[in-house]
């Protein structure tokens, strides 16, 4: 019998059972649809208990959704979206936010999916000419998709370099908790305190069953966003569905307990990891993936039993992420099979 | 104290228990991501059992979504599609269409939301010229926006026209079950038996929480669908709880006996409202919905108590919906207060 | 052998002499591409004697290039274009608009091709109702495409609408001249002191070889335009060529002498039609168009020799127009072959 | 006074005497518009004589204009574009190709502005994975941004890679002519019997006015194209005038004499600056451009006299053009400019 639980991806885990309670709680009655229920306005005022009450909060159906509103809400379609080259919206987007914004994503080339000022400052050019697209967004992901996260001088940096030159920054947040927990610091400490202009705040990744926040800073970047979500089909009848997971998620700091539980485990699992010769810990262990040059020949091996991505086939680099619901003997258990696997070469 | 169930619309009911139960029973364990589990193929099974075996199933987030996504899949940027003014994909959904495909919308006036074949025949011109746009989707509704249903041979002869033309149709089913229900077809009568070539089959309006399903009738116009999903913002990463809802919904014919609840509910409201003096029913009450023109100084009255949208304000006609979980007591005890109010006068 | 002009459109004309010599005259050594150039600066100059020194002037390649221009500079994707359903925007260029800006274009019926504020507020709502898109732009076609004409006071009442609703005015002047000159109004008096925000400044069907103008007529709307043009396609790298030839049309009054002539070519038609019987002139013949309702059987036969468009096939409606090149004896030779087909019959 | 011609860019040149003369030839009567003249049925010929019975030619406006709308004829929205970082499409358009087809872009780093297999190969990935776009076209200049020349082998191989994996070749010709010359190549030998699916064929910067082609080689490649060149802007109404200088420009080999001169132009060009000290030529001169790093406060002194463009701020790399109507006494006269200003540091 196969594993219960894999480790793919944060996305493979199921509900976290409060979010599920939360569900069934809000299932009484007939709410108004789109957004004007009592549930949304309370979901509302959860989030600004986060990050301010000035803070503009929309709740969207998944990532590429929140990421493309964010980018759309803020660019004309001459601008350009400076982003890592790993960064989801270039990679695993299927070109939506091409699509949807008309933008160019400028890629930058990094060893870790973060950017720094000066590979900004290098791309950044042609300002003015109208032959060039023109930069208007950085687009950070935190943690990024290699499981390492920023420190905050660094996207203060970031931010500081935009603001100076009137872009924006945009943080894709699909596993914002996670960087947050890692680093002590609150959801606004993690963003806006660092110059963040809007956030693709990230639920399903943390235990929720389905749904995302676009949360604007400033509510003057807001002021037409609804129809921005509306025409890009992002806008929920039932919300209160949504915004029942999305508050419960930041109620009793369960954003944060499910964070820090798949960190951990991520620890655990890079522990393990680091004891069996031949498999080599690619990437920092910050958040909640672990990165892992492993023997070619185990992959396919290791995957008849757990399925999971291989990240850079050429490099034989896999990824293994942890969930909320990830337990000690899940990690345990798949580290021995790796061992198994790997030690009978 | 406010009622618990309004008439607004029948996405202002939340979920049936039926559905809150399904999606408790598939949070269990890891299962890939995007479509890729075992409850994703065990739904499209069961969507075919419907709708025939070489159905092709895709779930979205919602109905915007679907109708846009089915646009997208059978059109180029230069085509037009020729739909009702009173389409929800004219109406309602903030240019997501145009946005999203390119095409022109090309609306025609009926007096009931129903297009016929003469209408369509008059709209369809300019064939070859490449200063028109070029006709090739006719997009109906069923049940219509109006509430009323298009008898089998009048979608037939739509079908008709547009395969002699190199057309196709597309069937916003928001309300396919109520349509279906009324007419005491199967769902397959009612889509892919009368010439539909691909249907936005609804869910969230007939008592599930959030989700429908694009459907293709041939399996070469899907072919690549998944990649106009993905870069349209509409695939969902936790698809096993869409997925579940979808496959319940259409299992011991729940979605039969929800649609037949709200349209008798209709039926109901209807008989009481015909009872009051300065009440007129607007349209042909065939489904779930009831249009009445009612006096001026009602409307903000009743609103008071019910919330409810005015469908024009000229005319003061309004719009009352019942949904799966109407009650005949809601029933009685609305048109008791509309009698009350208009009388009131 | 068949006659050397026809009347089927102005833009089969071809190109007026002192045009011609414009082009040759520039075309001397080097200079700067993309409008950098002094025959462009020399243009930009003789565009604002006309209509002002705030206005913002922009060559582009023709008037869909133009019209979508100005659509897009002053609206998002979520914004409507209220328009007649007869105008070029709407009717005659393959859906450019809608795929261009996203924008969906609201087509009114009009019996002249002439917009009233009436029709308008009519199609004014749904505001600030995400479900629906924002009219943003009423625009208006001078002279229209029926060849009829806006007097001045109908312009301005338009523009009071739009102003009172942070709307603005579009003017699609691909015949604007010929409008102006029939009014005896200067460009400025025929656009801008009616309240015309943006002008599509039409060249190419008053006798130059191509190249129109997208005019603004408050300069903080072409902020950014440089960035539009080239992205639309519609940046010339040889500008001098077209800049020469639109400040020689605006020179001398030849705009107005071409547009004079051809409207005085469409009255002696339009005097000389009158005497057929058979032959019913349809709108007022108020600029360089004649329509025409003819018996249907004469359409080919005067084809065979004249090439020229049926407006509307189901009335018989044909439309003639003259250019700034035709001649009284074309005109009465024309009307004689006209005279004796349809005697024929 | 500033000498006559520049060498910033062979579009700073005017127009070919010869191109002039044709204009005014066929400026006569009327002629249909849009391209049913009898002066676009002899270009299309001309053109047939040159690159086969079967291909496809349809005159646009300009470069950006051919190059979009061969990427939007062979796409579709999920799609890819392979293309050199140095490409004109991905660098100097503002983006419009993303804008206009909703595709994304692949950047490859190239030494000299050539793409080869292996980098090809190395881009080449996610195929079938929805989260990704799909390649479709891989799309080359010839000759380069670099003025550099792909050799027809490595063309070839590139047609290879792409029609095994049923993916298209795109020609960025806006310099094709200049590449044939110097490979003397006929114009087909240079595409179509390399295996080129679609050429944008470039003449404003070969001596005509304004106009480019975009030319199919296989003709159900452009069964929609009339569609797609209307909606796209760029569809002329007085086409004769276009399709008189494309037609002019292909016969008794007047592109190849106006490429010749350039080229040799530009190895005259190089010769004279290989004899100053402290300029290096960059580049192979394998065209009619000349790549040179030259010292850096030398730039803005050149500049004075002669506009041209600097390619590489960081590394002081100016780019110098020449053209159809350069004249040796022009390159020995810039020569011994920059030779004094250089001296003089």
């Amino acid at each position: 019998m196969k594993p219960l639980r894999s480790f793919a991806s944060d996305n493979n885990a199921g509900v976290h059972p409060e979010i599920l309670k939360a569900i069934a709680l809000v299932n009484e009655g007939h709410v108004v649809g789109y957004g004007a229920d009592p549930y949304t306005a309370l979901m509302v005022n959860t989030f600004r208990e986060h990050f301010g009450a000035e803070a503009e909060i929309f709740p969207v159906f998944n990532g590429t959704g929140a990421n493309c509103l964010c980018l759309q809400a803020l660019t004309k379609s001459y601008h350009a979206v400076i982003c890592a080259a790993s960064a989801h919206i270039y990679t695993d987007e299927c070109g939506a936010p091409e699509k949807f914004t008309g933008c160019k994503l400028i890629p930058l080339q990094t060893s870790d999916g973060k950017l720094t000022v000066e590979m900004v400052r290098h791309a950044y050019h042609g300002i003015g000419d109208e032959h060039h697209v023109q930069p208007k967004i950085i687009s950070i992901t935190q943690a990024t998709e290699m499981g390492t996260i920023y420190q905050p001088g660094e996207i203060r940096a970031l931010a500081h370099f935009a603001h100076e030159r009137d872009m924006y920054v945009h943080l894709d947040g699909a596993r914002i908790a996670n960087a947050a927990a890692a680093l002590g610091q609150t959801l606004r400490q993690a963003t806006r305190d660092l110059g963040v202009d809007v956030l693709s705040f990230g639920g399903t990744k943390n235990g929720i069953m389905g749904g995302e926040a676009v949360v604007f800073f400033q509510p003057q970047m807001a002021a037409d966003f609804l129809f921005l979500r509306k025409q890009s089909m992002q806008l929920a009848s039932k919300m209160r569905f949504i915004s029942a997971q999305l508050a419960t998620l930041l109620t009793n700091d369960l954003w944060l307990a499910n964070a820090q539980h798949s960190n951990r485990m991520a620890q655990l699992l890079e522990s393990e990891l680091r004891r069996i010769p031949g498999v080599k810990i690619h990437y920092h262990v910050e958040a909640n993936g672990v990165f892992a040059n492993i023997p070619r020949e185990a992959i396919a091996r290791i995957q008849d039993r757990y399925f999971f991505y291989v990240w850079n086939e050429e490099e034989s680099l896999v990824r293994w992420m942890c969930s909320f619901d990830t337990t000690e003997e899940d990690v345990r258990e798949f580290a021995r099979f790796v061992t198994d696997v790997v030690g009978e070469r």
